[in-house]
Order: structure tokens, then C-alpha cells, then sequence
């Protein structure tokens, strides 16, 4: 936001000393700037939260330690909710954190993060970075005070930890989940009972049996939250989210005042954690669903009428936001013939080549 | 591979004066490195040639004008598959190519960029970014004094133009192909009788019959190249291909000589332009397939028969060729392992989700 002055980086240093912050790889005296980042992610998320010490270290050492941004779990300045507005005030430069929390303040958060039944990670980058969605987003976020810029994707989603099984649309009826974003208005349109609860709470409601199911990310995360001891059925695919961008929001003042080439070494280093992000989680998760299958966990994929009345109430409730939402439906607009599009050609070689080579190469261990 | 010399500098100053390079977007009158970039792609792909421009442009702004790449396309300072050899004897400091390029002087060079039936971009990511893949190649690139990163992705390729429809292995002996890479042996194994043809000269070749059939990259590119006017079964989808990972290649030498904070910027713009070139494919490839088949291309797909005997040649390949090469056997041996474990997790929640949204929407146009 502003220059930083001596004063500010002697507190900022004291913190590092307490032990809460990343200590940067390289030592100088003076930034030219530090800046406050607030991420919605719980620490023990090495997958989620390392996204933002990927993207801290790549600034400090791209601009040779001139800027700094220390990053700050939730509830160390301000909880995880509130980096949308903690990012438009001014409280913090920066924010880590899903775009689509703030569909409560309008629907249209949610395309920077992802529609339920929407866009797969290559057809959401491809959108982003080379479809327009980065510079039609952010047309959006400007009424908001920020500038956004994609920082990590999870891929697919799993649909989280049922206590009983599913297997019709009734059985979904009166069902409390635990599901971020858009889609809650979609299972509640289907009977659920969509509950918002925030990461570090979800593993008691579920094993108390005060809800009755729980999503998060997928096998990694999930199981770092210790969701398979507590509910053993473990649905896919999370349709909800076929790909889940998370966002780096700038307060927009901030972010106008910055010199060119901070701006370009910020760019750069979340194109890098964006990558490394869905990297690790393509990684990570192979393992981690095997672990979790061999400690009991019962695999189970929605049934067809489940997806296919939950598809048809998702596109009724496009349809019915657009009617009353002028920014939901500008950008819907432009982004639905991207995703039919972009739909027939990844049947055509994509999906093809990837069903023949799961199918005879696959190996649960 | 050197700190520049003025009179270096005046060379290629004027070279670019002749208007072969792209300008940098900022001026400075010294850069500390200028540094030599040969390509193996012609300029009329944006796509895949735009890479190194991306990638040329931020290293420029990243170092505040410090270090400048000027790029050229094949023939301009060494052939297209020479981009190996040039950048090994130090005659160019850096080089955009396909790894599999090399696969004759070592099999071991499939790796980089994608092996038949092998892995998919995000699976290829997770790889080389997060399972060790990078470290492991450039253990083997070593051996040829290059230091190597990813530069790009095309996703899944077509399997190509071919002048007669091929419906059983059959139809494949005595067919003459242009096909890159290592795939050229699974299908020689098949019977067909593989070409290795530049880009420049498959058009020709393929619209007088002096081949039967050709294979490029995809819609975009393909449609470039004028395939489609010489050919009119197009198949999908182009197994030896389901990524294909471009690489940069440093001389180790040059590499190794790079201060840290040079080495940073050029891995950033790498990554950069590595995420680039996959969403350009992809935001630009649907409209492509539209306008290919609008103007007469007639898709097809290869039969589970071509397929099965295929995928069985190729594993027979690279099990044999795991016998008598150990660089082959000791990456094959980390990669195979990978790739299974993978291929359970994508048919968990990412198969399942792309299949029934693909199925529910999309729209040739």
C-alpha cells in the first residue's frame, strides 16, 4: 500500500524472530517494500498455505529481497472469511484466498474459483489466462477495491465424507453437508441442507454426527483433517469442482502504485505457485487416496440421477442468477460458449487418450 | 555462456535493426548477458514459436533489461534438429526443442516430452515439477552438457491427417507416416512405415502422396500448416502424444556461470511461458476443430484394435529398450511407477467429472 517505513519493518521483523513467519532465503536490510498477505487456509495445509510461501519466497528473491510479504494464517490478523474485505480496506495488501467465498456478497465470485459442473484445471487456465477471463474478472473485482490474479488450482475435487451411503436424490433430502461456495444453493435446491463451517471445525462437526456429511479438497487435504476416521464413505467426483483456482487478491490502490516492474515479479511468481500448486497436488494425491482406501475409507461415485438432477438445478440457478445479477450474467455469458466449446475438442482427442491409458494402466497398489 | 562484449552487442543490435528479432518492449543500452536461443519451430506457429517470444520477453522485464535472449527460428543460425548439438558446443547458449527429438541418440530423451500411452500435461507437471522428473532428466542431460526446464505443453495431439480411412492394424502396414519422436518405432513395430519430415515440408509431401498419412501438434497448428487441404480423415486421438512437454536447453557450462538471481528469473519465465503455451492451445484449439470440420476434415478415431495392439508394441519397446539402455531403465523405472499410481487417482474424480460434463455440455457450433 504505501512504502514502508523503518518503524513498521523493526515490528515485522520482530514477529519473524517469534517464530511465525517464513524467514526469507536471502538476507537485506532494508525492502523497499513489505506487505501484509492474509490467507484462508489453515498452516497445516503444506499443499494450500505452501502456495503462499512458494509465491513469497519467488517475490523476494525475483525483485532481490526489495519486496517482502509476510503471509498470515487466519485468525493471526484477521479470520479466514474476512481477507476479501480485510484486502478492500486496506487492513492487508494481499489476500490468499477462494474467490467463490464471497458469493454471499455476489454470485459472480464464484467464476474466478469455479461453477459447479463447469471448468476442468486446463479449460479454467485456459479461460483465465488466455480466454479473457483474467481481465473480465477483474472488471468485476475492481468494484470491490482489488486486482486478481489466479495462485493454485486442486484439480477435480472429491465429494467428501458421507456417514451413510447415497444413492438417490432422496437420500440426499434433509442431509446436513458441509460444502463451500456456489454449490450449497444447488444441493439446497435438492433437498440438502448446505452448512458453511470453516476448515478446523469441520472434523468434530463430522464425528459428532452434528452434520452428516463433509467436503473439503481431496485425498491429501482430507486426510490431513482426519475426515476418513470420522465419516467412511468417500464420494466422487466433487462436481462442485471440477477445478478450484484459488486467487491472489491486491488491494487495487496498492497494486495501481506499484512500480511496472513489481507488478511483472508478482505476476510471474503466481504463474509459478499457480503451477506448483496443481503440481503437488497431482502429486500428492495418488498416494494419499491409496493410504486412505487401505484405512478403511469406501470408495463410492455418485449414481447418475444424482448428477443429473443436481446438473439440471445448477443450470435452472445460472440461469435464474443472471436474470436478477448484471455482473453474473455479463461474465456468464462470455464464459458458457467458452466452456461448450472448449467441451466438444477435449472429447475429441483429449478424453479419449486419457480413458484408453487409465483403463489399461492403473495400479491401486 | 559469457559476459558480452560490445562489439558482440553491435552485432546483434543491427541483426535486430534488419527487423528478424522481436524487439524487447523496454530499451537499455547494456544488458549484462545477451544471450542466443536457437528454436526447432517455425515462426508461423504462434503457438509453439510464441513461447520462446513469451519466454524471451520475461527474462527481459524480470531482470530489468539485464539479461536479453534473442531467438531464432530454424535455419536462421543451425536446423531445427541441430537445436541439441548447437547448444551442447556452446554455439548457441540456449535452445527450444523437443527432448524426444534426440531419442536417436538416446532413447532416454523421450522422457522430457511424453512417451506413447504415457502421461497426461497435469500428470506430465506433477512429474517433472513435483515427482522429481526435472532432477532426474537432468541427471541423463548432463551427459550432453545441457541443463534442461519445461517450456511449454500441447496436451493430448491429434493422431493426424491420413488420405484413407484406417480401421484395423491392417490398414497400417506399408502406410507411410510423418510421425516425430519415439512413437515412429510402435508403429514400425505395427507395420507402418514411419517418416521423419520438418514442419515445413509435410504439406507437400503429404498433398503429392509421397506419404500416406502426417501428424503435427493439433487443430491450431495443424490448420496452419494446411493439413487438412492435403488429407481429409483426421484422427484423434494421437496416443504418443498425451502431453508433450517443449524444453529449454541451457549449456550446462553457461548455466552453471549464471548468477543465482539469473537462474531465478529464467526458471520464473520458464514456468511462465511453460502455463502459457498450455492455455493458448487450449483457448485456441476448439475453434480450430470447428472450423477444420466446417471446411471438410472428417474426424475419426482409431479402433480398439489399432489401439490395444499399439499400446501393447509400446510397453514390448520400452521393456526391451529398458534391457540394453540403463539411462532408459533407471527413469523408466522411476516414471512407470508414477504414471500407475496416477492413472487410479485421475479415474477417481477427474475422469468421472470431465466425462459427465463433457456428455452434458457441448457444442460443435
Amino acid at each position: 500500500m504505501k512504502r514502508i517505513t523503518r518503524r513498521h519493518l523493526g515490528r515485522t521483523f520482530a514477529m519473524s524472530a517469534a517464530g511465525t513467519l517464513a524467514a526469507p532465503a536471502v538476507a537485506q536490510s532494508a525492502p523497499d517494500f513489505v506487505w501484509r498477505m492474509t490467507s484462508s487456509f489453515p498452516r497445516t495445509l503444506d499443499t494450500i498455505f505452501g502456495t503462499s510461501e512458494r509465491f513469497q519466497r519467488r517475490v523476494f528473491e525475483l525483485t532481490e529481497g526489495r519486496m517482502r510479504i509476510d503471509v498470515f494464517a487466519p485468525g493471526e490478523l484477521v479470520g479466514g472469511l474476512q481477507a476479501l474485505d480485510a484486502t478492500t480496506d486496506g487492513t492487508v495488501e494481499m489476500a490468499h484466498t477462494g474467490s467463490y467465498y464471497f458469493v454471499g456478497k455476489n454470485e459472480a465470485f464464484a467464476f474466478g474459483t469455479s461453477l459447479p459442473f463447469g471448468l476442468n484445471t486446463r479449460q479454467q487456465n485456459a479461460w483465465l489466462y488466455q480466454g479473457g477471463g483474467i481481465e473480465l474478472c477483474n472488471e468485476f473485482y475492481k468494484e470491490y477495491g482489488v486486482y486478481g490474479l489466479p495462485l493454485g488450482s486442486t484439480g477435480a475435487q472429491m465429494g467428501g465424507w458421507f456417514r451413510k451411503e447415497i444413492n438417490t436424490v432422496d437420500d440426499l433430502k434433509g442431509l446436513k453437508l458441509r460444502v463451500g461456495g456456489f454449490a450449497g444453493q444447488v444441493l439446497a435446491r435438492v433437498g440438502a441442507v448446505p452448512q458453511q463451517i470453516a476448515a478446523g471445525d469441520v472434523y468434530p462437526a463430522l464425528e459428532r454426527g452434528t452434520i452428516d456429511a463433509a467436503e473439503w479438497v481431496g485425498p491429501y487435504d482430507d486426510e490431513k483433517l482426519g475426515l476418513a476416521t470420522a465419516a467412511p464413505y468417500y464420494y466422487a467426483p466433487g462436481w462442485w469442482e471440477g477445478s478450484t483456482t484459488i486467487h491472489l487478491f491486491v488491494n487495487l490502490d496498492a497494486w495501481n502504485g506499484l512500480p511496472d516492474f513489481f507488478r511483472t515479479a508478482i505476476a510471474a511468481a503466481a504463474v509459478d505457485a499457480d503451477m506448483w500448486t496443481q503440481a503437488r497436488y497431482d502429486a500428492l494425491n495418488p498416494a494419499a487416496i491409496k493410504r486412505l482406501i487401505a484405512s478403511g475409507a469406501k470408495l463410492r461415485w455418485f449414481s447418475q440421477e444424482i448428477m443429473d438432477s443436481c446438473y439440471d438445478e445448477a443450470q435452472a440457478l445460472f440461469n435464474e442468477t443472471a436474470e436478477r445479477n448484471d455482473w453474473f450474467r455479463r461474465i456468464y455469458d462470455q464464459w458458457k460458449p467458452f466452456q461448450e466449446e472448449s467441451n466438444f475438442w477435449f472429447q475429441v482427442a483429449e478424453l479419449p487418450f486419457q480413458r484408453f491409458v487409465y483403463g489399461r494402466t492403473s495400479n491401486r497398489g
